[in-house]
């Protein structure tokens, strides 16, 4: 059947001229083409689209057609995207940057960069929440952990956070929840990185800490203020790029309970003597160093490590080691996450889409270069600091910081008029130093700095000092860090980082995990509120060309003049899309949307006078990071119900608005709503909140349901995010990157966020809410090209097909499975909720149980157990095509059959082909005695029961399904854990319900 | 451990500087590491490189270190190999080409692009030999001929030749062959490209055709002419853009016994009446438009159709579906290969490595677009040819060729001064135009032309006509193909060409087919004679940068400034490690260089007024290519024998010369000897040869064994080709690209090949061997960023490293099995000959058992059955590591226990372990019953046998060792071949013996 999808869709309604380009994106990311949604439309009795959406959509909420459409966002050929993001590419300009302040230009190994960054197979995966089809990056993962552990000497680390500041953050709470809450001072060193205090300011503000900035080694003598001290942030080496013994501040923050959080670099502990010898509690940084491009400020992977007796505190994800049922060796996520303690304890952290992919990359870093291969290259970039050091001291500069790794930080007075005239000579060289004051410069060396680099940074300070250049340099090998800060313990002895150095065998490697992991290369992974379809070849290839990878977050505004563009087309398109006025792009995932919104919402209540209102209104039915965010915003969490049909009870809101009147602050709603319907009255709810003084925010997470249809706007809110990283098809990266910005009404647009070294933000602007001024800037490309290459036409379409593929599948699933809820034309939104709570009593089937059965149909399980416990969220996308939506549909039909089985008997409880599931080929290579030998209760995860013959077949395990037997992905290993899995499988945050209730 | 190899090999001994790059890239090609190596060297007895290299590589052939080092080749590390590309790739100038003549700008699509041709899956397995582990590319290939033969409207369709020009010579060749070598006559059309009428004169030269240029309309009618015609080559449409009905030509040729071979565009043919509907015996043609980059000329897939009553001499590869021997549908290479019909005819084509890859990425393409897609580009381009035909006429200009697809020739001088005139206008606005002479141009457009590009090139015309530029442009809808000559007939209805249309289906299909295929990206490939070596990524990245993948092969020199210089580079590097005085790359095959040597010797003798000269000495060892090759240079084959030692009779070589020494052309010699050993006496061969007037052609396949230990010219050779595609790391691509440069002695510099368009080689230079002047230009690349970063040190390491490996596998193995032969210290070069034959008499097990029982490990096996049936040649290469060859050798010594249990009876003759190998999945999942009823008589490959049990268990099957547990790739289908298997596992092509006695 042809592409052509004219009928149906407006996409390819008319071409514009028949001379027009025939590369048309929509064509390519849509997947059903006429005939399938010809076919679709009359299975649920439609003659037309616009009838469909007419019952799906509530009409009061709709949108004019023309707010986004070709006229307001015109499409681009897939060819036509990549000559204009050349041409934004060529208007950046290309100088090496020696700016430092925790940004390095990174080398990315090549077999690295193109068989993880750019592929599919690793960046299309969802977070490794069903591990037995995700062994490959769970192991990575684990890799990554440990080398954190090893090189900051701390006895565990978790998965990866969003950025330094935001980890940095992170362990200030954690030090803050350690005190009970009860000790207010937190302590930040001068030395720390301006755009971590930034981000520590922001979040201080929210949990009512008091910031103190100082010198550490001195003010912290301070008796009073030690008092209420919950703890300390040091960096190591700092940003002048001294290093100092902290040893004696640990002692003394240790003394009066208080933490020591220290913030450092990879590549440096090498060298030094790492943290967790000489007394810090938390490490954190910023692990882009080990081959992550800059990528003009993220993503990154920033790193949390701690002691174990915090580790029960620990923000983020967290990998394990485990078994599964066969007592094979299994990664997992581990017991110890967050979520499973947060039930128990105030939330603190909101975190939840965080840096998988880039951990992987930096923790592929580690296991090409193994130890050896990383201390040369720390070596190196020490030597050509001492070089450069003795080179530009003959000029005349001095350098203040007599110890140092990587960093100088030069008076410049003793050699030039003034810092400014040394800046003019580096522009003019192409060459960005940091700019500290009009006395001082800052230079930091990298790995990408070679002998011909040096020599012109070198030749830089001479020709502004008026020394004629030189043509050769002479290593100064001499070290620079303190006897007692040099490193003398081992690092990464582990195998795994000695034995993948050649690049047949890193590869090998590679493709040796990557084969464990399903992902959207496989099949539909057909996760609800995850949104998980495909980014397309042409929106990656731009990313990793060096004017977008290779630049510094920090550069001068006309260095970045594509980037800039980009930025501002991007905002443009999202304020078209959601109705509203202003964008911040800096949030770099949804949770961090969300706080940011909620965060501009106080300052805005607070900028009239309003401090006080701190009440912040959420269903039940909210995702975890919802409340988690309004914590940490400073608001109190107030829940509200929702009705037997899904719906939020406005009767419940109404009260509890009025009730809260004089301190409401917010109301938090996701739409269409997690049940997966769109409600009929949000705009009566959004009305409610306004009349009582509240702002409302509305979680984009189910933005794809919306876009050209109606709109945040529309429907009342004041302030939504979107997750880039979900409607705009950013690829998931196995948990993250991801990116959150947020839009907002105009009465908001002064609070946007800003930063304190590159102005971004609204005028009245709070603290930032991530290190760089734009979040994770280079992946703003994937986005900015899937809204040009689309079009406006495009993008409604894919939200109309996203729509008809939820309602399908609902209609064909909707005699065998308890469809939960639906509207009152019987419409589902872009995804569905099943029940499965009447198989628990009639076969003491879980819900897992249905999932683990779907791996073994080559499936990624949906959603489960979120936002019901009992219950599967179904979300297809547009991008399925009917084929592989009827495919996963007979598949669940087919595990309905099985369940009837165990339901009549014919199969045990608990011994039966789902409880079994799922089924590796190492258990279907055994003989027919072990294959029968099964015995149910190893790891003690089913009831008792003898040891009896299996009540199924190799072949009804294996492939229930014909198609099977050509297409099938395997699981690695057989369950692993079932009591855990209800939890696991949320997208990572506990209910409202569980956290309202601490 | 680490990888600094210091102690072993020259490579690291000593960084030039501290300051130096750490990127170095022989540290991540060369596998074993420092610990690894001197492992290696005990175990054979060594305490040094030097002394068992010296043990290795006879003294008297040595060569001075000086000769392939740091200094005569410097390295560069990785990050400045990338900085020198790019160098490179800027001062290629990106014009718009519109010359056509046979090259298009293709639009490769991003899926395709990244997910196959950048893809280590796609590009570094080896030709589908071993189909149980081969399936995904042998349905990719089944893709490509069906693509072709729908097409073209053919019977059958092979699975690619070199390139068009070649493709052409093989149907000239095939025309010839048919008419029983009775008919010297071969009418070649005026419309045909001038580059393949080049390559048919030299083709033609040896086969003493004799060629006719004229108007296939008017000269043909010639009754004398046609009494001796063997074929007739049309062009349609041809250079000119002319689209003209030659069913009459086909009935005229037919009427006389001849063929009528047809050179043709697949794109052209989505609206043209094919070949095959009006006459046509033999369709070839470039398949490069179907999403392959212009490349500088290549590589690019050619296509080779021809009716039923053909195929059984058609050249080069067929897949062909079968099944295995449970009954499973599969591929595999079909019976009809040329491979098995040689033997019993006349060899007229020496075709092995042919473009894979690049077949693979136009099926891929036909697979994404579909019929419908495949149309639309068609008449889009139609569409803009007539748009511009209308534009350019009001300006005075007039089109000669009123019917046409895509080009158009102008008469120019209605308009302007003279053809010149228009260049000037055209070059200022970076477009290149055809130049045809002073009166003409043409202009060919195609898929990558928009209505920007078109505006443009109408301005080109009106500006040099002294018109103001148009600002818009009127689409002409009409046709321009002749009623009776468009296409009505249904084309690639096939499910698989109208399913995968969205790029998420894309990608799966893609990533479907690659998991079904193992590559270098699982496990060595030690195919003895292939040197199968990972290419770097660093190496791979450039090669798809528009500024060398973008480039028209007959763009002015201006333009390919960076090209030019690299193939300089390339050249004076390849003479420098042969010991050579010129070069040619034109080659794009080893098959190839041998045509294109032994033709350059030819040229030589008749240059000195010895064309009498056309005996040409083979061993009996040589590859099947030797002969062949030496057939189609018009040489007479006389084979040389062998001592049981393995080495060369000097004797019986000394005699032949003797014999023939008036009439001696030519020896052509393998070194080292296709058994694996370097000879002692290869000097005093070749000044046998040398003393009978004969010169010497050095089979270059071997060189991996000889870089900076000795060389080609050393030995004594006068000109030799090298593998590309093995030595210099090009991804062997599933069976190509290829590329085999020839160098050649001082005497032979003059007769290197030339080219009809753009001037290259000698100044007595032989007529072109491939339709491009530097054959497969783009992939250069690859070798020039393997030989530049290795520099000389590391290629010469590299050598060292892949004797050891070789030697060390043969110590391991010298217990278990016969190793075949050995020089007198017992070493052997970089690859070892066991000889199974024992193996066949004590228990009935040939090589084939033990080859496919070897994928059970999870192994490609090595080569088999050649150069001796009885045997498997093992290569192991530089890059693997001693735990890679640990594995293989521990793999083979248990396969040898299994033999022994066969041997000693406790496995049945016919039904054990070894026979019943490679076990994929679907025999695992079977119940004990299906196992157990295994019925060894399934398409009556094994001796007759009662149903019994399986002597062996499934553990034993699947995880013969314990690493398996942890990684295994699973071949997908059981056995599907015993019979030819002996035969279908030789590099392609027969050997000698065989050649010479048909
Ligand atoms: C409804 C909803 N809100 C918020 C989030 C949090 O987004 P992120 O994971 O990007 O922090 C999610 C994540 O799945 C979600 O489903
Ligand atoms: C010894 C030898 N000569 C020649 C060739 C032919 O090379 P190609 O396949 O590139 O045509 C081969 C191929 O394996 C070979 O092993
Ligand atoms: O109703 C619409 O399809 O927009």
């Amino acid at each position: 059947a042809s592409k052509v999808i004219a009928r149906y869709l407006a996409t390819q309604k008319s071409p514009t001229s028949p001379l027009s380009a025939l590369d048309t994106f929509p064509d390519r990311h849509i997947g059903p083409d006429d005939k399938e949604l010809s076919h679709m439309l009359q299975q649920l009795g439609y003659d037309s689209m616009q009838a469909f959406v007419a019952d799906t959509v509530p009409p009061k909420i709709r949108v004019a057609a023309a707010s986004v459409s070709n006229e307001s966002i015109p499409p681009l050929s897939e060819a036509e995207l990549n000559d204009r993001a050349r041409e934004l590419a060529n208007s950046n300009k290309p100088f090496k940057s020696y700016i430092g302040m925790g940004y390095h230009n990174a080398v990315v190994p090549p077999v690295i960069l193109r068989n993880v960054m750019e592929s599919p197979a690793w960046y299309t995966p969802y977070t490794p929440y069903q591990p037995e089809i995700s062994q490959g990056r769970l192991e990575s993962l684990v890799n990554y952990q440990t080398m954190i552990m090893s090189m900051t000497a701390m006895d565990i680390a978790n998965a990866s956070l969003l950025d330094e500041a935001t980890a940095a953050a992170e362990g200030m709470v954690l030090a803050y929840a350690s005190s009970n809450q009860k000790k207010k001072t937190f302590f930040v060193d001068r030395g720390v990185l301006p755009q971590t205090l930034d981000v520590l300011k922001t979040r201080a503000k929210g949990f009512g800490i008091t910031l103190v900035i100082g010198d550490v080694f001195t003010e912290l003598r301070d008796e009073s203020l030690r008092a209420g001290l919950c703890g300390v942030l040091v960096q190591y080496p700092n940003v002048n790029g001294s290093v100092a013994d902290f040893a004696s501040v640990a002692e003394l923050a240790h003394s009066t309970g208080a933490l020591l959080v220290c913030a450092t670099d990879l590549l440096a502990l090498t060298l030094l003597k790492p943290p967790g010898e000489w007394g810090a509690d938390v490490v954190v940084g910023n692990s882009a160093r080990f081959g992550v491009p800059a990528g003009y400020g993220g993503p990154h992977g920033a790193f949390f490590a701690c002691t174990d007796k915090l580790k029960r505190k620990m923000p983020g994800r967290l990998i394990g080691r485990s078994r599964d049922v066969n007592g094979k060796p299994a990664y997992r996520l581990a017991l110890q996450t967050r979520e499973q303690h947060i039930r128990r304890e105030k939330a603190t952290s909101n975190i939840c889409t965080s840096q998988a992919l880039l951990a992987n990359m930096a923790a592929m870093y580690a296991v090409y270069h193994g130890p050896t291969g990383l201390k040369r290259i720390a070596q190196k970039v020490h030597l050509l600091t001492n070089t450069l050091k003795l080179a530009v001291e003959q000029h005349g500069y001095k350098i203040t910081n007599l110890d140092f790794f990587d960093t100088l930080t030069i008076d410049v007075t003793g050699a030039v008029r003034d810092a400014d005239a040394l800046h003019q000579v580096a522009t003019a060289a192409s060459v960005n130093l940091r700019r500290i004051d009009d006395k001082h410069v800052g230079v930091t060396l990298d790995e990408s700095v070679g002998p011909v680099d040096l020599l012109r940074l070198i030749n830089v300070f001479g020709t502004a000092a008026g020394a004629s250049p030189l043509t050769a340099i002479h290593a100064a090998e001499t070290s620079a860090i303190p006897l007692g800060l040099q490193r003398t313990s081992e690092f990464l002895p582990h195998p795994v980082f000695n034995t993948h150095h050649s690049e047949t065998e890193m590869l090998r490697y590679i493709y040796h995990l990557q084969s464990k992991d399903l992902g959207l290369v496989h099949s539909m992974i057909p996760l609800g509120s995850c949104t998980m379809k495909l980014n397309s070849t042409s929106s990656m290839i731009p990313l990793t060309w060096p004017e977008f990878s290779a630049v510094h977050p920090f550069v001068p505004k006309d260095q970045v003049k594509g980037y800039t563009q980009l930025i501002k087309e991007l905002e443009e398109d999202l304020c078209k899309i959601t109705g509203f006025h202003g964008c911040s792009l800096q949030p770099n995932s949804g949770a961090a949307g969300e706080y940011a919104g909620l965060s501009v919402i106080r300052a805005y209540h607070e900028a009239r006078g309003e401090s006080h209102r701190d009440i912040c209104l959420i269903p039940v039915s909210a995702h975890g990071t919802n409340p988690a965010s309004a914590v940490m915003a400073g608001l109190k969490v107030v829940p509200v119900k929702t009705l037997v049909d899904g719906s939020l009870d406005l009767v419940d809101l109404k009260e509890k608005a009025e009730k809260h009147k004089d301190n409401l602050a917010a109301f938090m709603i996701t739409y269409p709503s997690t049940f997966g319907v769109f409600e009929d009255g949000v705009q009566d709810a959004c009305q409610i909140i306004h009349d009582h003084g509240g702002q409302v925010y509305l979680d984009g997470a189910n933005l794809n349901a919306q876009i050209g249809l109606t709109n945040p706007a529309t429907c009342g809110g004041d302030v939504c995010h979107m997750n880039l990283h979900k409607t705009f098809a950013i690829p998931h990266g196995g948990g993250g990157p991801g990116v959150g910005p947020i839009c907002v009404a105009e009465h908001l647009t002064p609070f946007l966020p800003g930063h304190s070294i590159v102005p971004v933000g609204g005028d009245k602007a709070i603290n930032a809410v991530s290190a760089a001024q734009y979040g994770s800037a280079s992946i703003l490309l994937i986005s900015w090209a899937y809204i040009k290459m689309l079009g406006g036409n495009g993008l409604a379409d894919s939200s109309r097909t996203a729509l008809l593929n939820a309602n399908y599948m609902a209609h064909r699933l909707k005699d065998h499975y308890t469809l939960r809820y639906k509207n009152k034309n019987g419409r589902v939104a872009h995804e569905l909720l099943i029940d499965l709570a009447e198989f628990e009593k009639s076969g003491g089937l879980k819900v897992t149980d249905f999932a683990k059965r779907l791996q073994d149909f080559g499936f990624h399980p949906p959603t489960c157990s979120w936002p019901i416990s009992t219950c599967m969220l179904i979300e297809p996308t547009e991008s399925e095509t009917l084929e592989e939506i009827d495919r996963f549909c007979d598949a669940m039909i087919q595990i309905r059959k099985e369940a009837e089985d165990v339901i009549q008997g014919k199969q045990p409880r608990d011994n039966n082909i789902l409880k079994n599931a799922p089924h590796p080929i190492s258990v279907m290579t055994q003989s027919d005695a072990e294959w029968n030998r099964y015995d149910n209760n190893v790891l003690g995860m089913l009831s008792e029961a003898d040891s009896s013959n299996r009540p199924y077949s190799r072949q009804q395990a294996a492939y229930p399904m014909p198609w099977l037997l050509e297409k099938k992905f395997w699981p690695t290993v057989s369950r692993i854990d079932d009591a855990y899995g209800d939890l696991n499988l949320i997208c990572d945050c506990p209910t409202v319900e569980e956290l309202a209730s601490t």
